[in-house]
This record gives C-alpha cells, sequence and structure tokens, in this order.
C-alpha cells in the first residue's frame, strides 16, 4: 500500500454516501476509501451496498471515481509483484495480460499466452472457472491429464521466469473486496453497472501487477454486453482505469453473435486450440489470436512482431508445451472423450446465415461443459462441435452440429436449446460475413 | 382477506423484478402480490429488497402499482374492523381518522380527536412513538398520570362506541411487512421515495379500517418534505391511494416553516391541547385544529358542523376528559414539571421574522423530549416554551424560549442548537405572517 492510499481514522455516514449518489453527486476520494474498506470489514451491510450499487447504476460515477473506488477494491487484498523478472541484460522485463469479457468458444487465452511469451514477454495470466453459458479457461486446460490451476506465488514466478507463460487460478487474496461484491450484485439485480463492471474486472488485473493489458471486450447475441454502446462504454472505461493507474491498456471490440471457432466446450476447446498452436485452426480464432498477441506485444514494448509467423514455425507451440508441462500436464495425452454424440443435422439447404452464439453456449452448458453453481464439476469432454459457420453453405440433411456428453439424458435439452439458433438462407448475400474485430479502443482516443 | 388477493401458488424470479422496475418497467400486480408477501416471510433477502427500494425510488411507481404495493402491505397482517358501531337508529357509524406527517410541535391530534368525537364520529386514532426531532403523540399523552397508551382491540372498539375517541398505540399485527420495509428504508439511503412513504402511511391507515382519512401534509424547513413540489406530489399519491380503496380521503399542505403553537415537549404540547380545548390556545394551532375537523366531519358525512364552536362551547373539552379518563388518565391532575428551566432572549428589538421549526424541533429533543433510539425513555417535562412567533414584535432582553428539562446538563447543547434559529428584522413588512393551510388535495383534482 501506498501511503496516500492509507484508509484514515475518518469515517463517514454509509446513509449520507448513499444519499450522494442517489441524488447525482460525486462520492469523494476519501468516502470512497473508507466506504470499501468498511464493506470489506463487513462494517457496512449487504443491504447499503445494494442499494448503494443500484444508484451507482442509474446515477453512473466519473472516471475519477471509478479510479478510486478500484483502487481501493485493489488496496482490500494483496497484490502480486512481478517486478523481480530480468532479461539476459538484467533490465526489468515488462509483463502483458488479456482479458476477455467472455464468449462462447472463447479459447483464446490458450494459445494466445504462449504465443506472445515465445517473443520474450512473461504473460501472468489469471484466470477463473465458467460459470453459466460462457466457459472458463482453467475448466478447459483441466481436461489435459495432469495438468494444475492452482500455483504458490513463488511456483507462478519461476514458471514465468522459466518459460514465460503460465495460466493458474488466481488466489483469494487478490481483490477480495471484488469477490464480496460481486456475490451481491449477482443477486440485487446490479450486475450491469457498466462503472462496477469496468472496477471488477481491471481490479483484479491491476492487483496481478501486469505491466501491460489488452482487453477483448465482447459485443453481441452471445456476449453480456448486446449493444456496440455498451461494450464501447466498457471498453472505455476500463482503458481510462488502465491508463490512471499506469498500465498501457487497449481494447478490442470483438463481434460475439456467433461463437468463436469450431467447437465450445472443454477438451474441444484444447484440441482446437493446439490445432491453431500447430498453424492450423479456423480462421477467426487465428484471426483474434494474432490480433490480440500484436496487441499485447505492442503495449509491452515489443515492435516489429510477427505473431502469425510465430504460430506457423512452432515457436508458440513449443511455448505452450513448456507450459502445460511446468503445470504437470502432459502435452501429448489424449484428451478426454465424451461417452455419448448426437449429431444435429440441418434442415434445408442454402448459405448459413446466421447462427446464434448464446443457444450454442446454451447447449454446450446443458451438455455438461459448465456448471449452474459453482461447487458442480464439468465434464472434460462435453460441449458442441460446429461443421459450419456463418457464410458456409449447406445441404439439407449435412451435420451441422455435433452434441458430446457423458450423459445421454441431456442431449434432449442441450437440442432444445438449439431450436432455432441457426438461420439458412436461399440469398448468399444476405451471409455477408460480418467482420469479427469492430473497433479498437486507446488511451489516446478517450 | 378477499380471495382475488390470496397470494397464488406463482412464484418470480426476484432478480427479474428488480432489473424490470430498474430499466423503468412497471411490476404486474401479481408480482407485487409475490413479492411482498415473500419479503415479510423472509424468502427474499434484505439485499434484494433494498435494491428494488433505491429503483423505485429513482424510477418511481404508476398509480396502480402503489395501489397493489399498499393492498399487498396491508394482506402482510391484519385488519381492524369498526363495522359493529353502530348509531341509535342502528346505522353503522362511519369512522374518521387523520395522519400528519410530523411536525415540531405538532399537538394536534390531541384537541382533534375528542373535537371530531363530539359530533358523533368515532374516531380511532391509532399513534406512535416519536423518533428524532419531531415528537410522538404517545409521548405527549404518557405525561399525563395514569394514562396507557395499549389497548385491546375489545377496550378499543367499546371506548369508539362508549366515548367515541381514542388514540392508542398500533398493534405490531397491522401491516408487518411495513414495519420491515421501514426498518430497512432507513439504514439504505431509501426513505424518501415516494411512492414508498405513501404506500407505509397508507398501509397502516387502511389497515385500522378507518372510512375517511384525512392528511395534514406538512412543508418546510421542519418537514420531512422540505419543497412544496414534493409535498404535493405525496399528498396526491396518498389521496389516490385512499380513494382506490374506497377511503374518503382528503389532504391539507400545511406549513412547517416555524413550530405550530408556542410549546414543543410532551406535558407542555398537552398543556396547550387543553388550553385549545377549553377555547384559547395559540391562532395556529386553533386554525389548523378546526380545519382538519371540518375535513374529518364532512368526509365522514356530517355535513353544517361548526368544530370552532364545539371548542369555545365545551363540548370537545368534554370528550377529551372521558377519552382520558377511560385510558386510566386522570383529566385533572397536575402535569410533570421539568426540574430545571432556562430562558433564552432575543438579542436585538425588532419584528421576528423567521423561528426555524428544526431548530426548535432539536433542542427539545436534545432536551430530553425526545428519543434517539426506540428503547430510549422520554422526559415528560421536557420541552421548548416559546415566547414570541413570527410577525411578533420583541425587545432584546425579553424572553424567546424557555428551555425545560430534568437534566441541566442538556441545556447547552439545547441552547447550541437554538443559535442561528430566530431572525427579528427592523422592517415589519419582512415579517408578513405566510398562510398556514397552503393547499388542498382532493379526489376530484388528481
Amino acid at each position: 500500500m501506498t501511503q496516500d492510499s492509507t484508509p484514515g481514522t475518518q469515517t463517514f455516514d454509509v446513509v449520507d454516501l448513499i444519499r450522494t449518489k442517489r441524488d447525482g453527486g460525486r462520492l469523494a476520494d476519501e468516502e470512497i476509501a473508507w466506504l470499501i474498506d468498511a464493506y470489506t470489514h463487513g462494517r457496512i451491510a449487504e443491504e447499503q451496498m445494494s442499494s448503494l450499487a443500484m444508484a451507482i447504476l442509474l446515477r453512473g460515477m466519473e472516471r475519477a471515481e471509478i479510479s478510486r473506488w478500484t483502487r481501493a477494491m485493489i488496496e482490500s487484498g494483496e497484490r502480486m509483484d512481478f517486478s523481480s523478472l530480468k532479461d539476459a541484460d538484467g533490465r526489468r522485463r515488462r509483463t502483458a495480460d488479456k482479458h476477455s469479457t467472455g464468449g462462447v468458444g472463447d479459447k483464446i487465452t490458450l494459445p494466445l499466452a504462449p504465443l506472445v511469451a515465445s517473443f520474450g514477454v512473461p504473460v501472468p495470466q489469471l484466470s477463473g472457472r465458467g460459470l453459466g453459458h460462457t466457459g472458463g479457461t482453467l475448466d478447459k486446460l483441466e481436461a489435459i491429464p495432469g495438468w494444475r490451476a492452482s500455483l504458490s506465488n513463488e511456483e507462478m514466478l519461476r514458471q514465468l521466469d522459466e518459460v514465460g507463460a503460465v495460466i493458474c487460478a488466481a488466489g483469494a487474496g487478490l481483490a477480495p473486496a471484488d469477490k464480496k461484491l460481486y456475490a451481491l450484485r449477482d443477486v440485487t439485480g446490479t450486475v450491469e453497472a457498466i462503472p462496477l463492471i469496468a472496477s471488477s474486472i481491471m481490479s483484479k488485473k491491476m492487483a496481478e501487477g501486469t505491466d501491460a493489458l489488452v482487453l477483448d471486450v465482447k459485443v453481441g447475441s452471445g456476449a453480456f454486453m448486446k449493444t456496440r454502446e455498451d461494450a464501447e462504454e466498457l471498453a472505455r472505461t476500463m482503458v481510462a482505469l488502465g491508463t490512471d493507474a499506469g498500465v498501457a491498456t487497449t481494447a478490442l471490440l470483438t463481434s460475439m453473435e456467433a461463437p468463436l471457432g469450431l467447437t465450445a466446450g472443454n477438451a474441444v476447446e484444447v484440441e482446437e486450440s493446439v490445432e491453431v498452436l500447430a498453424g492450423g485452426g479456423p480462421a477467426d480464432v487465428v484471426e483474434l489470436t494474432v490480433a490480440l498477441a500484436q496487441e499485447m506485444l505492442t503495449a509491452a514494448g515489443v515492435s516489429g512482431a510477427d505473431p502469425a509467423e510465430a504460430l506457423r514455425d512452432g515457436r508458440a507451440m513449443d511455448t505452450w508445451r513448456r507450459m502445460i508441462a511446468a503445470q504437470g500436464g502432459d502435452p501429448d495425452a489424449e484428451l478426454p472423450r465424451a461417452a455419448h454424440e448426437h449429431t444435429v443435422t440441418a434442415e434445408r439447404s442454402g448459405t448459413l446465415s446466421r447462427m446464434d452464439a448464446m443457444a450454442v453456449g446454451l447447449a454446450a452448458w446443458r451438455l455438461g461443459a459448465g456448471r449452474a453453481r459453482k461447487e458442480d464439476a464439468v465434464q472434460a469432454g462435453a460441449g458442441v462441435r460446429m461443421h459450419a459457420k456463418p457464410g458456409d453453405t449447406v445441404t439439407a440433411g449435412q451435420p451441422l452440429f455435433t452434441l458430446l456428453t457423458d450423459e445421454e439424458h441431456r442431449i434432449e435439452r442441450a437440442q432444445a436449446a438449439l431450436e432455432g439458433a441457426v438461420d439458412v438462407a436461399d440469398d448468399e448475400a444476405s451471409a455477408a460475413a460480418e467482420s469479427l474485430i469492430l473497433g479498437r479502443i486507446t488511451a489516446d482516443e478517450l
């Protein structure tokens, strides 16, 4: 903790602070510092924080308020420190990190972290498990036999130094105020407050102590942000937060109308990631992996890098194999396969003009790839394979989806989720493929 | 409970309902019925209700929503029934009730209830104890030796039949949802939601089963509603609620810039009320008592009554004496006097142009007339006597206030509350007395 951030002896009346925000006012720095500290330590009741969260949702917060709020969330817990990482010349190595707001089939972290690390930029990627229709990065990697998500800080630092890339579980000590507040927002209709979404994401990323950060803000039917306008506001807010805290931050707005790639699930997404690392894989996954890698490398100060080349020439794959092995995983092991398969076919011929990401995500979740409650287990082999994507020509009767699960009874409800998920049109023009990367937001444009 | 109001087997997701209101939507009748029932029975968490309350405060509710909300609050508990009250010809007697939103020196219930009852209209006045700077009617009456606030429903009904007026404590069984919600709003910055204020007041009054209701909505520095606009909105909302439920309801908007009458406290307010019942007393207290009596009598169907005459000729006093005696009080007993007195004098000569009601209320509270916590006791003799009111000419050194308390140490902080509470001007014109009754709202004008 820096000196100016130490909570003082000053105390406030929480009802006064709620009223200030309710009436459209601005919370002062010292009020925010006190508030988050008091909430973390249980001196502010949940029902007080929830009415404040609703007031924030409806009244908003200014940039300086959100920055202070985020700093207070970081200060509620421990911070990681990668400043001991040095290159061969003894210079401090700048780390780079990525955050995605979550989408269906979003396995980008898997190829991206080793790809960026293969250029000498350490990537400390602390990830979470999935809840709901978007899978979790750790759930996917745990499909690899032997791989473990939990590392001590020392193990993490050693792996960053030796391998360059680490994807592991965030420790419970990072931003505990965020964990408490997120659980509260989830049950009080206040999840959608953009200042609170932004500070929740950024407090965790900043507590991780990264030097550069690239945000993949999804927009579309399968994303949390349904409109371009909301996604842009969230992206701008987060880039401002990172910039204000001295982290080189940029954001890409990317489409989440259709799933990313041709798989949604756990082992199937690892498989597809390995294809990308081998120089193949679906074009959209490659495009986004390369674009995000370029952003991370530039933000970390590496110029003239060619990430696409590093996918083709095996450098990224080499780092991937070392990264998986360092965490106990066998990169050559066969991945678990689901016990049951079911094929969903096209009802008519034409051009596939739409595939609903949310429906595919829901189907994968119902097949057992995701969980409804934190304590549930996921099936490594469960998920959905797609055999066509928007823009492709399909023939009546050809396979569109393969549903994968260990429990046959799950298939029926997964099929129901996919009803109406796909449109097939006569007119090829109607399927003009939407571009995947919709925009880019940097600190200069705020 | 009527058949259509029985909570059904339908259940809802509270987060969906919070979101609906948050996004400016309208809650359906069955959603409101479920919500209040579930909240009363602890199936909705306090933090969920508080974020909903904040959404209601900022988004508002439509008339039909507030009506259904109020009905649900009534249905959360028991209802009183005065339909057994009959006149000499066996006709059902219409009852009348009054509610004041609270002000400093507001002892009007004391003379008003017996005054209206002296015309044959039963007045079942369920009252509360005070919290904060406005005193409670029961606290005032408890200054009378022997008087008790708690009556059984049978005692209340018998007294209404035999005496016509009863002022007593509301039973815990009336609108329990309101008690729970009010306590929550108090700590979550959501007290000021007009739909919730209106439904809180009206659910209790309607559960008491009155036929006619007159609302005294205070506006000004010493009132809960500081602006005419807010007070009018509250009054209109409550008149609409009463009207929708078949209760003959009107509202007066009355000024609470200066205290009502020349006393604020407990025994001192009883004393002043008895002066009014004896045909004397301060002009403003008499004016408001007569105006509210006229409204109640008209609403209860009594035409051509002259309440001012009933104060002069002793009819109201007679009912008062019987009312006090019926509840164990001695109407002739000497009232408790405070052990210590302190006089505050005018600093200059001129015309008293302003006396701040809030400051006087705070002084009385600090002297021991009110309580900070529900479990505190009040001093019967504590309070403030005023020796001049706005519009009066004062001379430097003359007494302005007499401070009364049993504990001498309280005087200093009461004096501090009164600093700056009074303006004395050279120009008589500046003291043009504001009218006490600012407006009247009836069902016809909604």
